[in-house]
């Protein structure tokens, strides 16, 4: 997506450890521009998936999500609460989920009646690296035994690998820009249709 | 708004220790329809106050901010991030918020570029009790010199007495809905113009 590319570009900072800032625009502070764009273009996407439900994490994927339940026919939005401690609570589905960026481990945890069998959703996020969290959030869709109908993710790490793991497994995953290079202050994006 | 105090009346749950659940449409899945008339609400009420940027606090207040952006002219939207051990970052600005449905202080912080003097700044979050957290927030706007232009809640737990408070020292506080008793599962709510 050739605007957030840009946006990457110009307001995006690379630091030390393959961390990429984007708190102007993405992660602390919201472009909600940029955000409608983005959720019109996951809405596109995913249209004829016949989603019920999005799923994230908080909380920075929540505003993507929101945004683009609101261009996918208003489907609820669910977000997966994290704890520091496991959650034992038997009215819960939760996932441990290792974050990239904090170096600690987080249960992940949706109450058991918001996610339902029947349910065909659609994990939306901000980031994808190695792709733990996306697949912590599939593990809670298997354990409501529902099913998952693709994956949307704002800015995926290429250089990682975790998106390309995905999909070679057959996971839909849709990146609206995808890094696969990160040098100093330069960024190389892979080549999109 | 009667739309929202419906909701809570058919869908929120009282529960021990004054805790009003309603994780089923606000706090945990987000219901879209809900969501969006919330924000054209606080948009209908906040226009004319020239804002130019919306401030909230993860989590759960983001989702509303985003939505009240889009009708308020696609404004940004910055949130508070939470720390549990104090941070001493120069690049911030930080305040300490006590929780009250978790019993613990937290640490927010804001990046000093997102907020500016010439700042108009809109204050949204989904609930408000003791008013803590919104007095946190106009912390920061006042460390930032920036200026109050006022305080949207969703939900203002009345009978606990921080939004009243805040009236009483001249803080326009508009909230959606206003309970000013819950007795079991009886809520009632406080009439409204």
């Amino acid at each position: 997506m050739r605007l957030l590319e840009e946006k990457i570009r110009s307001e995006g900072h690379v630091l030390p450890g393959n961390i990429l800032k984007v708190d102007g625009f993405l992660n602390q502070q919201i472009d909600i521009d940029l955000l409608d764009a983005m959720g019109r273009e996951f809405a596109a996407l995913f249209q004829g998936t016949r989603v019920t439900k999005i799923l994230t994490v908080e909380a920075s994927g929540i505003a993507l999500a929101c945004i683009t339940a609101r261009h996918l026919g208003n489907v609820p939005v669910i977000f997966g609460k994290k704890h520091k401690t496991l959650n034992r609570d038997e009215s819960v589905y939760s996932t441990p989920i290792f974050s990239f960026t904090h170096h600690t481990s987080y249960d992940v945890t949706v109450a058991k009646r918001l996610l339902l069998p029947g349910d065909r959703v659609l994990i939306i996020d901000d980031f994808l690296a190695d792709g733990k969290a996306v697949r912590g959030m599939m593990d809670l869709i298997a354990q409501a035994g529902a099913r998952l109908t693709g994956v949307g993710i704002a800015i995926e790490k290429g250089f990682q690998g975790g998106g390309d793991k995905l999909r070679a497994e057959g996971v839909p995953v849709h990146s609206l820009a995808i890094i696969d290079e990160m040098n100093g202050e330069e960024i190389r994006f892979r080549p999109q249709p």
